[in-house]
């Protein structure tokens, strides 16, 4: 058995590279090509499966269609970019509520202003859903390899929130006993991020605009996604601390993914603040460091993993 | 139970229509978006799911890998444009080939000047594989709702070969016996066809120079497509011949499917000789005509069921 990460380096080993320094092929949130007319389009595909990405027992078909359009849209906010067009392939088996996964589709598409111009439908024994979004960006993107030693980590929202709201509904849905501390609205908030995750393009744009040197989105975790910006950058990530989301734990926070808010890297002096000015402010959570093998959490070693593919 | 193509319109009526009536959204092959400095960008997505599209017991990774990126390439061929990236998704359980599924990616990304800039690869219990391909086109895409009673109908070559592949192969696999009348060489090409469809690009291109009115692409068969050309276009179809590929049967021809051929529609005196004078010449097969109800074949009607997916 092979790790999802491993494979992708074996895969696209396989792959023509990029003739356009320009250009990314393979490796990124997103691809970035060139267009027509200047700037630059971004093209980027997921997957979500019912059963591995979404638990149809304890969230809503609608709920489904949203995370696989928000899945995408994110991974063009971790560009820099504004999402454009979408087009969706549905597989899955007769009987399943299409009206209601579009149901869900739509409003991301709505909430985000990239319209669905297309797609497929096709049977299947299992309910696989792909959103493909374009998007454009009008100067460069940020790419996962650009952060230096020095830079500062920031991450645009407090993290673990869907996590625990999976955690949450598991638990509700045998019947086990409310967390106690947290009010009604609390236990909704978290089981919201965990249904209808958020993207943040315009924390994306603002990161780019503040002149982030690295990006990406917290799809599989943070220690794993800044392992990603790490291994890319050829840095260290030394957190000072990481923003808990009311009601998960630290190991939500570190590890449990599909939170979809963004860590970036910036120069000490990059203008955050001006940027963010009408947005949620970023947390500074960490530097990048020299010492390539350092992910450290107020100076003890954090573990790594994340959610991870078989193949 | 659903038919496809009603469910398309069901969840069609949902989305937003196009606010521009030069792009097309939903209903065509492929997305007509606007491109910036001219031109128009086309978006297509097709899945092909193992054991539905492709017998991996009859086929190889490598033909699966061919197959989804050439049935999206030919959408984009449906409009007379030519495809430029191409993103891939795949679901699929560990211990899948996917290394022999990527060399199929790949040569079609190579043979047809698509190359893959990115992709996704989660875990599933089946095999479903997403090709969503961007092309370009220089001038106004051919629609499928453009031709007009008196429009000669053309295919781009004979048709059944897939269909009579897949029979071949099927039989070979019980051990039946080898058809009379056909030699090596020809199992061979049959064979071919059903394992490596061609996506018909330089025919798409050719066809919309010479003024086609309408155009598709023969995924469902021959009888099922026109039909969708007639509905959008508002006319009868008429056919006098149908060009069968030696080997093939004309149930085969008319409703066997996944050739990738191309059908389109174009005035009598449209210049189809100088436009395909590189390449292999089409077959003229019939006409519209005015009464809407009209699917004939020879003066008898033609059974227009083709393959469709139940919802």
């Amino acid at each position: 058995v092979t790790g999802e990460f491993e494979m992708i380096d074996a895969l696209r080993a396989r792959l023509p590279r990029s003739p356009d320094p320009n250009q990314v092929w393979i490796g990124d949130d997103a691809a970035v090509l060139p267009q027509h007319g200047g700037g630059c389009m971004l093209f980027a595909t997921d997957t979500v499966v019912a059963g591995v990405h979404a638990d149809l027992d304890l969230t809503g078909w609608d709920d489904l269609g949203w995370k696989a359009m928000v899945s995408t849209i994110s991974d063009v906010a971790a560009m820099g970019g504004e999402p454009r067009h979408a087009v969706i392939a549905v597989a899955g088996p007769p009987g399943m509520d299409l009206t209601k996964l579009y149901d869900g589709i739509v409003e991301a598409a709505t909430a985000y202003g990239c319209p669905v111009v297309g797609g497929d439908l096709v049977n299947a024994a299992e309910v696989v859903v792909t959103a493909t979004v374009t998007g454009t960006c009008p100067a460069a993107p940020v790419q996962r390899s650009g952060a230096k030693a020095g830079d500062v980590i920031w991450v645009t929202g407090p993290l673990g929130a869907s996590a625990a709201g999976l955690r949450l509904l598991r638990s509700e849905a045998v019947g086990g006993p409310a967390p106690t501390g947290l009010s009604r609205e609390d236990l909704r908030t978290l089981k919201l991020a965990h249904a209808r995750p958020t993207a943040r393009v315009r924390a994306g744009v603002a990161a780019r605009q503040a002149g982030a040197t690295a990006m990406i989105d917290l799809s599989d975790g943070l220690a794993a996604d800044l392992g990603h910006i790490a291994d890319m950058s050829s840095v260290g990530v030394r957190l000072e601390t990481v923003p808990v989301a009311y009601g998960a734990t630290l190991a939500e926070a570190l590890g449990g993914g599909e939170d979809y808010e963004l860590a970036f890297c910036a120069p000490e002096d990059a203008p955050i603040e001006k940027a963010f000015v009408e947005l949620p402010r970023p947390f500074r959570i960490g530097v990048c460091t020299g010492d390539l093998a350092e992910r450290s959490l107020g100076g003890e070693p954090f573990p790594v993993s994340g959610w991870e593919h078989r193949w």
